[in-house]
């Protein structure tokens, strides 16, 4: 039902090219998944996703738990169903969130307590509880639960975190009940290579169908991630996927394909473009910068989207001023576009042996002076 | 360029179906005009408007005016170009929202001097300017300048707007400059019959290649407005288009077709769809409902619209209660769909003779008891 295959490798970086088969459907790797938080991509159907090249979709456990319930959504059939998205589907463990949203928490080895955002109670998300949720939402991949620190822990904490992060992930292992999900283990160990690798060894004696790091682009320095990935990246087991959470820019993806990454999510292409905010072959494009009033020409002539095909940066400019929801939509659809494309260069460039050549290209050109990196979804 | 043929009349009402030629493609009459007010329907893309059996659109002038101003427009084309709609476009003269909208306000036989919503500043709407702006946005059916005066309006007040909409409109077809445009008259005269007997005598012998009905659906019960429907829609040309003004509600619309009405337009698709309140065959079906918490079944199980075909009651609901925007934009795909819907099958029964039939069934069914009135675009 599940397999992995990377059928081709770069010979000069780490990266590789393969697929990902699920029981919903293939997935071509290295991939990006939109996120679709609460089961919607905001503002994209679920046949617009795959127009603009979407193969597999990231829902987040937290928010689907709180609201509808993951219990309203296995009576319903499953996320797939519900979504209206019948491609393969991957939800988080819901431990990001919580980290990131409840400042009133209490973590200790069972887990975690913390407040809804929906309605203040009290919640308790313990690994055997991420797992059942789910496992009723039915994802076709799910995550461990994971203890995700904040860039500025300190060492105790950061060790700490990295023992429950472990505990838990042998946890989740063992409460995990559908043999037709893939559990995927996540490292984490913050910016310590001794720790991270520590983190991997144990996690790789537990033999998870796949792999994912965890705790990266929350707040620390490009560079500083690009070193971790470096060594950690090739350091994956080789024939499992390997996902790096909730990144990122173009620059870091393209990166990260090169210390061998299969898969992505992040909110940027969305959030970005609600704001209209557009990655184009040229560099972003603001559009409520008034140098766009005439701009009688699309976001990037280059692009072949529905909304590069059929309007002006003039009229995309006017419905953010005017604030019509149009103008988040047709951008959001753009750079969900431009994000596929570019995973698909990625992975072509790989297996025609010229992605080392085309990388150093990427790395000097206008795209990879992308800014803001604002990318996990809280 | 232009034409209108009704090709079929109904043998016991005033019902005819047929079709509207333009420069930018054939309309089938009844039609029905979704409205994007600024230049674009609310999240809905002109791919999707095409789908759901748009033929015509409307626009507002007032707004488009105001921002992004129809200089602007012109240089990059047209409406048409702007949009990304290449169909026929109706735009509306502006005057609805001048007297709707805006407090401050001083009237004449000139024009109406009204302050923008957008910046405050002022501004004269003259029938000459209401016309050249129109000119510039480049529509395929443009609207003469009317005075458009409240429900509770008395006679001094309506005899004077109908006295303003008279000369105005002679003024309008004078200001006229582009044959590719057709210039529609607007009749006034409120509930008082002879008034707008009167008001229509005066505008037919002006000779206009269509004839509107305004200052209906503005807070009167749905009999007066049928009352007036019942003479006034037979007594406008009969081989020229007739347009009833920001209506309405489905039951309003078949009443009205059946006194002779030949196009539509109203934002409650829409609207209603952004507050989650869909139009189904079953009635009317309000989203945020609890009892939808579960509900595994499409909005309508008879209609063919892609939110139909893919996503249940259980999951729009929770995209309003979540305040996802897909909510709107589903619902909003649906209301249109089953809006364009509802107009082919009043023209296939009129084309078939059992229209008649068919509007006695109609009145019996739950649609028909289909509540809110509040349906024009301010």
């Amino acid at each position: 039902m599940f397999s992995f295959r990377a059928t081709d490798t770069c010979t000069t970086t780490a990266a590789r090219a393969g697929w990902l088969s699920t029981p919903h459907g293939l997935v071509q790797t290295p991939a990006f998944m939109p996120v679709g938080t609460r089961g919607a991509v905001k503002g994209i159907t679920a046949r617009q996703l795959r127009e603009v090249g979407t193969e597999i979709l990231l829902c987040n456990t937290y928010h689907l738990a709180l609201r509808p319930g993951e219990k309203l959504v296995e009576r319903l059939g499953s996320l797939h169903r519900f979504t209206g998205w019948d491609g393969p589907i991957l939800t988080d463990s819901g431990g990001f969130q919580v980290f990131s949203l409840d400042e009133l928490r209490k973590l200790d080895d069972t887990g975690v307590m913390f407040r809804s955002t929906v309605d203040g109670s009290w919640l308790h998300l313990t690994p055997e509880r991420a797992i059942q949720i789910q496992n009723s939402l039915g994802a076709d991949i799910i995550m461990v639960l994971d203890v995700c620190p904040p860039a500025h822990a300190d060492t105790p904490q950061m060790l700490q975190a990295v023992r429950r992060t472990l505990l838990w992930a042998e946890k989740c292992r063992e409460a995990h009940r559908r043999p037709d999900q893939w559990l995927f283990a996540i490292v984490q160990g913050g910016l310590d290579e001794n720790l991270r690798y520590e983190c991997l060894q144990q996690l790789i004696a537990l033999d998870f169908p796949g792999y994912a790091i965890g705790g990266l682009s929350v707040g620390e320095p490009p560079p500083q991630m690009h070193r971790i990935l470096q060594w950690l990246g090739p350091a994956l087991p080789a024939a499992k996927p390997r996902y790096l959470m909730g990144v990122g820019r173009p620059i870091d993806i393209a990166e990260a394909v090169a210390c061998g990454i299969d898969m992505f999510d992040c909110v940027m292409p969305t959030r970005n473009g609600r704001n209209g905010y557009a990655f184009t072959s040229g560099g972003p494009v603001r559009l409520r910068n008034s140098r766009w009033t005439l701009a009688d020409e699309p976001l990037d002539p280059a692009c072949g989207c529905y909304t590069c095909s059929r309007f002006s940066k003039a009229y995309l400019r006017h419905l953010f001023v005017a604030e019509e929801m149009l103008g988040p939509i047709l951008v959001s659809l753009h750079n969900l576009y431009y994000y596929q494309e570019f995973m698909a260069r990625m992975r072509q460039a790989i297996r025609s042996g010229c992605f080392a050549t085309w990388l150093e290209g990427f790395r000097r050109s206008p795209v990879a002076r992308e800014v803001p990196n604002g990318d996990h979804e809280a």
